[in-house]
This record gives C-alpha cells, sequence and structure tokens, in this order.
C-alpha cells in the first residue's frame, strides 16, 4: 500500500517535472517569435469561421459534407507568412482546376466504351498521371514552387476520375468541390493577411540586415579578442557574439527559400518601391559578400573554436605587438562600418556610407602593409609556424576591408 | 494570310523547342537517379491498385464514397525512400487515431448540452485544439519528426468534429475513415518496400562515402594544381574536381533531413550488424571532419575560385620550390588515403587503414617544418604579404594530415 502511494507521488512528480518542461519550451517558443502565437489563434479563427458553414442549415443545405473540403483546405493552405499562403493558395487553386478539367475530359473519353472498357480506361489514365505527375515533382525548378500544386493536382486528377466513376453527376462533383476549396482559401487568406499579417519578404530583409550586424559584431569582437594583450583577455568572458557567423554560413537553405516565398507576397508598405526581385538580387549579393568576409576571418576555423589562452600564449609576442594596433582598427571600423550599414537598410536610408570609416580602414592596411614588408619584424623570429596563423589572419583582414567596400558600393545602389 | 501562316509556324518551333527542352531536363533527371523513373511507376502503380477498391462492386458496397480516403492517403504518403514512406505512414495512422477519439470525446460532451450548446462547444473546441496544435508546430524538436502528424491530427480531428454535428453515426465515420487510411497507407508501404526499395539509409551511407572521395579527390587536384610548375598548369585544365568541395559544403541540411527519415527504417541488409543510430553518430563525426579539412585547406577561398594563372604568377617562385614537394607528398597521400577509406567503408571492410599512406603524410609533415624553419628561406623574400598565401597553405596542410588521421580512427571504430 505504501509502496503504491511512493510510485503514485513518483509517477505524480514525473508528469509534473514534464510539464513544467513543456511549459517552459512553449514560453521559449512564444518569446523568441511572439507572432508564433498570433498565428496560432488565427488558424483556430480561421477554422472556427469555417465550421459555421456546417452549423448554419442554409449554408449547409448549399454544399452539403462537400462543406468538408474547405476545413481541409483551410488546414492545408493556412502557412505562417503571407508569402507561403498565397503560393499555397494559388498552387491549389490552380491545381484544382485544372485537374478537374482533365478528369471531366478523361471521364468523357472513358464513357465511350462500355462498363468494363471505361473501368480499365480509368485505371490506365490514373497509372498515366500518376507517374507522369509524380515523375514532374522531381524536376528541380517545379519542385522549389511548385511541389504542393503537382502534388493536390495528382490528389485531385485521382479523387474526381475515381469518384466519376460511380457517380455519374461529375460536372457537379467538380463544381462543389471547387466551391468549397475557393471558400477555404479565400478565409484562410483573408484572416493571413488582414490580422497582423507576417510578411516574408519583411523577414527576408530583417534576416540580411541581421546577418550584417553579426559580421559586423563579429569583426569588432574578433579584433579585441585576437589582438587582445593577456591582461584584456581576463576581463572578457562574453564569447556569444563571436558565435553570430555559425548562424550566419548555416543560413543559406532558408533564406533562398524565404526568397522562393517573398516572391509570391505583393509589394506592400515601404517596400513599394523596389520590387522583391529586386530586393531578392541586392540581397543575394549582401548575402555571398557577408559570407565570403566571414570565410575570409575563418580560414583558420580551428582558431576559431579553440579560441583564447592556449593559442594566445603560442604567439610571438614581438610581431604581434606591431602588427596589432592597424588590424584592431580595421576589425572595428569594419565592424562597425557593417553595423552602420544594416541600420541604414533598417531605415530604409540608404544614403549615408560610412565613407570615413572604410577611409579609415583603409589607411590602417597600408600602414599594415608597410610593418609586415620592414626587415626588422621577422629579424628574431624562432619558429616560423608560430607565425604564420597571426600573418595570415592579418593578411585575411585586408581582403575583409575591400569587402566591407564593396558591401557599402551594393547597399548605396 | 501568309502573316497568319508565318505567326502559326513560329509558335510551332517555339512550342517544338520547348517541347524538347522539357524532353532534355526529363532525360536528366532521370539519369541523374534512375530510380526516379521506377518511383513514379510504383506511385501510377499504388494509384491503379487502390482505385480497384472503386471499380469492384464488392469493396465498394463495403466503403461506398470513403474509399477516396485510400486514394488520398496513397498520394500523400507515398514518398521516395522508404523511412519517408514509414514515417508518414506511422504519423498518418497515430494522428488519425488519436484525433478520432479526441473529436468522438469531444463530440460526446457537446451533445450532453443542447442544440445550440452544441454548436457553440463544437466551435469552441475546433478552436482550441487548432491553435494549440498549430502553436506546437513550431516545437522544432517536434517539428523535425512528426510535423505531418500534427498537420493530420489537425485535419481529422476538424473534420470528424464538423462533420459530427450533421451525421449521428459518428462512430462509423470515424472507424470508416480509419480503415480506409489504413488499406491506402499498407498499399503505399507495401508497394514502397517491396518493388526496387529506395533505403535513405543507404543513401546517406553513400553519401558519407562520396563526400570522402570528394574530398580525397579535391586534395589530390588542389595539390597538383597548387604547387604545380608554370609547365604543368598547361596541361591540365580538368577543374571539376577542384568543385566537388562546393556541394560537400552545402551538403548539411539535406544530410540532417536524411538522417531524420534514416531513423524510420527497420535494420536490413549489410546495414542489419550496426542500427541505425550507431551510422549515425559515426557519419556525423565523419561529416564534420571532412567539413573542417575543407574549411582547413579553403582558407582563401578567393584563392581557389580565381584559381591559377594570376596567382601563380604573384607567389615567389623560391620559397615555392622549397616546399612544393613535402606539400605535394602530403595532398597526394592523404587524398589517396580518404579514398583507401571511402573505398574500404563501401566494401564494408573496415580493417584495412591505410597506416603507410597516414605515416608517410607525417614524414612529410616534418620534412616541411624544417624547411620553414630554415633561416635561407626568407633571405631574399621581397613583398611578405605575396608569400603569406603560399606558406599559410603549407601550415594548414599540416592541419589537414591530423585531420585525415582522426578520420581513419573514427573509421576503423
Amino acid at each position: 500500500m505504501a509502496f503504491g502511494f511512493e510510485c503514485l507521488r513518483a509517477f505524480r512528480d514525473e508528469l509534473k517535472a514534464k510539464g513544467a518542461d513543456i511549459a517552459r519550451t512553449a514560453k521559449k517558443v512564444g518569446k523568441d517569435d511572439p507572432r508564433r502565437v498570433i498565428h496560432s489563434l488565427k488558424v483556430g479563427l480561421a477554422l472556427t469561421l469555417i465550421s459555421l458553414y456546417y452549423y448554419f442549415q442554409p449554408l449547409y443545405d448549399g454544399f452539403g459534407v462537400d462543406a468538408m473540403w474547405a476545413v481541409l483546405t483551410v488546414v492545408l493552405v493556412f502557412e505562417f507568412s503571407v508569402g507561403a499562403t498565397i503560393g499555397k493558395l494559388v498552387n491549389r487553386i490552380a491545381a484544382t482546376l485544372s485537374a478537374g478539367a482533365l478528369s471531366v475530359g478523361v471521364h468523357r473519353l472513358a464513357t465511350l466504351s462500355g462498363e468494363t472498357g471505361e473501368a480499365i480506361l480509368l485505371a490506365f489514365f490514373v497509372f498515366l498521371v500518376g507517374s507522369v505527375v509524380t515523375f514532374t515533382r522531381f524536376y528541380p525548378a517545379l519542385k522549389a514552387r511548385y511541389d504542393y500544386g503537382l502534388l493536390i493536382f495528382l490528389l485531385t486528377f485521382c479523387m474526381v476520375t475515381v469518384s466519376g466513376y460511380r457517380d455519374d453527376d461529375l460536372f457537379e462533383i467538380a463544381h462543389k468541390r471547387l466551391s468549397t476549396v475557393i471558400i477555404g482559401s479565400f478565409t484562410a487568406v483573408v484572416i493571413c493577411v488582414c490580422i497582423c499579417p507576417v510578411w516574408i519578404g519583411a523577414d527576408l530583409h530583417k534576416s540580411v540586415v541581421n546577418n550584417m550586424e553579426k559580421l559586423g559584431d563579429f569583426l569588432e569582437e574578433f579584433g579585441a579578442e585576437y589582438f587582445a594583450t593577456s591582461e584584456d583577455t581576463e576581463q572578457r568572458n562574453d564569447k556569444s557574439r563571436l558565435e553570430g557567423y555559425k548562424s550566419v554560413l548555416n543560413s543559406k537553405t532558408t533564406e533562398e527559400n524565404m526568397a522562393n516565398l517573398a516572391r509570391w507576397e505583393p509589394c506592400h508598405g515601404r517596400f513599394s518601391r523596389q520590387c522583391a526581385y529586386k530586393l531578392d538580387a541586392l540581397y543575394c549579393y549582401l548575402s555571398s559578400e557577408i559570407k565570403a568576409c566571414i570565410y575570409r576571418i575563418k580560414n583558420e576555423g580551428y582558431l576559431i573554436d579553440q579560441f583564447g589562452a592556449d593559442l594566445l600564449t603560442q604567439r610571438p609576442a614581438e610581431i604581434e605587438s606591431k602588427i596589432r594596433e592597424p588590424c584592431m582598427i580595421i576589425c572595428s571600423e569594419c565592424g562597425k562600418a557593417l553595423k552602420e550599414l544594416a541600420g541604414a537598410i533598417r531605415r530604409s536610408n540608404l544614403h549615408s556610407p560610412p565613407v570615413s570609416r572604410i577611409e579609415f580602414s583603409k589607411a590602417a592596411v597600408e600602414n599594415l602593409k608597410c610593418t609586415l614588408n620592414s626587415q626588422p619584424l621577422w629579424e628574431d623570429v624562432e619558429d616560423v609556424l608560430d607565425v604564420i596563423p597571426v600573418v595570415a589572419v592579418a593578411s585575411q583582414l585586408i581582403g575583409v576591408v575591400s569587402c566591407v567596400e564593396k558591401i557599402a558600393g551594393a547597399v548605396n545602389e
């Protein structure tokens, strides 16, 4: 008996811990992007609205059981961003229309040839269309934008063709289905666009800005950390900004996806002037430049990973002290220039390039080149292999300056 | 009239060109992976089989219009690989079951409170479940593996709840729907597994091996290209092997996805011994090592991008000629060692590590270190900035050797 209570208590505690864990995750998910909560409520609202078709007698009499397709459409079409929702809407309606037309045609053709012939012919067409459409989904160009449409095309074609074999009022089936799909789609789109819309184009824009800022942070922090004197190192322990570059490197797939979805969105608000395509092109350029910049700095991945004490002590102090100043200037000025550019994009005020910072960096580059080529620098080097990393970083920084200059040019355009 | 013919001819020519283009893409898509053609035929076959339920009277009498759900299930569940299909099957059945149970429960609860009360209560539950499930889909852990299941859960819940308001034989609806979903799912899985199955675990395995081989090729080619004398350069023009590393770097997302799907697959064939999880772990280690290796070499991205003449002439010949030999040895031996390891994994014969090659590379590293530290090397350097890239590459190669050694160790385990 006592053991049973013990077990029960343990179970209760475990359940409590699990519940607390779920609540914590929920809070985090909601806090990371509060629009997620709003989106969830919007989906709930759309579903409730659409189920009203069912509860009210007059509406129900019009569509009957087919009203269910409206519910299905809302669940499948309603996406987080406006771009994704519109993309799915267009895909779904176009696919439903064309598949409906094709299956009506196929059905007409099949009815010309007796009872058995009809079944065989319909089965053959289902096989043919099923195979061809499935194969088409492997086309890379179609997969990126029309995968959902192809799926719905296949689905609608099979369902209408197959059910048409039994029901002879095929036109009515196709018509009812299309109307319910349209009702569902428009309910989803209207709620998605009218209540706190999430524009994926704006998100993409934000992502560029964030990546630039992260890069700027990274540069500043890198300079301060890598070329710090040993007293400095003990004071600074916040390396989170150095981690930022990792998420920038892995953002490629997500961003391509976002750019694909953003094409479905109409131009709106402050983006009306630049068309989505133009933003895309500018964006792609910036993004690749930012990444080139990071790769350039990150040349010794392990240097950054195992950052800090062990490498700092290995580096020969003589050379480092001579090149420290110009390197730190380059890092901090380029970092600040990038952050200013990011701020300019954010405010949509693209006409204040940080010319002075870039000029200042260029002067530091000249200074660095002179120092590296001066004979005394190399006199008391003991192990060349120890010097190479720090000198290589310095030479990379020279490349970074020209890269930042290019980014500034692109932003000005 | 003549103009009309002209237009028609132009249109015909354009259509022809378009058709040829589509055919060419189709051929390419099929050639890249012939299993795609087989997969398409398999989907066609599954759809044809499932539509037989409709054509044969006795089967039709059992399920009626609901047989359509079987068609829908085949279209939605049938995926390219076994892992993905089983994943969707499990998700779909579990979601349908639990959503059906929940909606029956909700319906019972709602009927307790009059006609109007029922509609309000049902609408409220649709809103609640819709919001909560949509929010749950944002959980990163659930999104990776159960996103489809959550979607189907929401779909089934809404459809059964809403249609239950009209039809009172809710149990029969739920039961019919579940049976048709099960029939559809199993048809899809049986055809997917029995006819030329595509195991995603095997694909993942192949992807590791390919990446290792690409890296090996890259190393060999890099050594031959980068440290080539000017006469050599004119002879070799095939740089496609150098491009290989790019696809390796961008493979991360695809591979994570594959690893996720591979977990659904049962252990089979030659993979039965190592469980999928173990393969995953080994794989992740190898993959990150390979990438670290590439980043290490790729330290000057622009060096490789603008590879060739312009950089080769800039490099000071004196230093290069002195370090050329050990560097070329490291590149070719490490490249070959990696390719041998890849071959060993491919043959599932993991017990022949290329020890001699690694030892040979290590000797070359010692040689390189000595050369770099010898005083005469640095005497007649004019511009240090010209020397840094080539010396940095040499120092990176030293890191590559230890990286390849680690990979060999991991493969042996």
